[in-house]
């Protein structure tokens, strides 16, 4: 997908809602666990349920390969129901992968040719030669991380050069960003730290955001906009746990609807602030 | 597997190798496609061929999930076929996972329970509470990525504190030794820099390090046994591409076999030279 049509359905749906279908067996309503893959059922009625309001879903791996191959079957047929439900859906694989370049290749046709997702997180660690990769297909994208919203991103993501007057996660942004042009990286800001977002903006203004720990991680989605929209939108603000555990029993795909269109609604709100839509 | 364990295998073996079971289904002899499951069928015979020279075999997940389901199930059998054949060897899932905390507890369950192997490739970028997960299974070990052998390395890993005087990776080092203990934790550190190896000792003197890049990328094993051995060893050297492609043919598993032994010999002289056996 080009950054174009991307913006297209923001405009188009009123919304940058991206939902992590981060689900796990445990969590989901019990007389879904009767179905002969319980996780694809749960994730089928979610994704019927929350089409409306998301641009964009965002499986996360982990959850899929706990359960081994079945897991992995589980992963292809959730990406091809939501390709088949609405082809314009921007499907992103969190995958948070990055090894040396010949087997960055090998990610890069697991996740773009054998599952077709549009886009997939990597990490940075290994430096460009890790990412490169991933940047052979036309169309799809590179998520890398930058800035995560978990507390371990002290550790090493604020790492500081006082020679460069940057920290790790600023050099991350500034280098892999002259890498690949905006309409094929975007990067992972949490939204744990919003106020960092206006400088990030600073060193990246074109590139889209992928903004996970909006809701159960404490992120505040009024602020990820004042200070991380740009005038393509700019974000894709995720949100897991309080969508698709919004409900526990038979009404769940109604209340993760409700809970979705909630975020949508707030969203069309910054949309029109900003005068997008 | 706890350390002393590992130590005695090398002891008994006369070796420090790690056999990276990168098994590309485009690389392999023609006549093994006929097979269900061709890149099983290599493994098997690679496997059967240098058990008497290895100690750890290191499958790196891309090049199975490039496969799908298909490609986890040869990853589950392989893993397997390794368990049966010599219950004493260590078997390292390459992955380079990462995630926060809930997300690497699913990784945890994935490589340790599902494929059940004694340790994971991890990426640091995240920090501490992604990492954490991976250290709550008794006898399981997290395999950090401090300085990688692809040139990539460059970009992030040698980013400079002056402040803190130490580099990236240094600094993951420091940090991540003080998580686990030697017998739960090792370090990736290529052999593209081996004379970086020095340094690293004193900053992990009783960790183990997971050496690759020695033979196709470069590296020489005598550097690396110079710079990195300690007492206790204290290195596997991985040996992918050298090994498993020296034959293209029928005979290629007693190719295999002979490159594998021929690293075993100039191991073998390295731990004499050191006084260990």
């Amino acid at each position: 997908m080009d950054i174009d049509t991307l913006f297209n359905n923001i405009r188009r749906k009123k919304s940058f809602l991206c939902i992590g279908l981060d689900t796990d067996i445990k969590k989901i309503p019990h007389y879904l666990l009767e179905a002969k893959d319980p996780v694809f059922e749960f994730n089928k009625r979610i994704i019927d349920a929350t089409l409306p309001y998301a641009v964009a879903y965002k499986p996360n791996t982990a959850f899929y390969e706990v359960n081994g191959e079945a897991g992995w079957r589980t992963l292809q047929k959730t990406i091809a129901w939501i390709r088949e439900k609405d082809p314009s859906v921007f499907i992103i694989a969190d995958a948070k992968r990055g090894d040396i370049g010949n087997t960055s290749r090998l990610y890069a046709r697991a996740f773009f040719e054998t599952l077709d997702a549009d886009a997939l997180t990597v990490a940075p660690y290994m430096g460009r030669d890790s990412v490169l990769p991933f940047l052979e297909y036309e169309d799809k994208w590179v998520i890398l991380l930058a800035l995560t919203s978990n507390p371990g991103a002290e550790d090493f993501q604020f790492f500081y050069s006082e020679k460069e007057q940057k920290h790790l996660y600023q050099k991350v942004l500034q280098e892999a960003s002259s890498w690949a042009p905006p309409g094929r990286m975007m990067f992972v800001t949490g939204a744990t730290r919003a106020e960092k977002l206006t400088d990030i903006r600073k060193w990246v203004p074109r590139h889209f955001l992928l903004v996970p720990g909006v809701g159960a991680q404490g992120g505040s989605l009024e602020e990820v906009a004042r200070y991380g929209m740009n005038e393509q939108c700019g974000l894709l603000v995720n949100s897991s746990r309080g969508i698709i555990y919004a409900g526990h029993e038979k009404d769940f795909a109604m209340k993760a609807a409700a809970a979705a269109r909630d975020l949508q609604q707030q969203m069309e709100q910054q949309l029109r602030q900003k005068g997008i839509i």
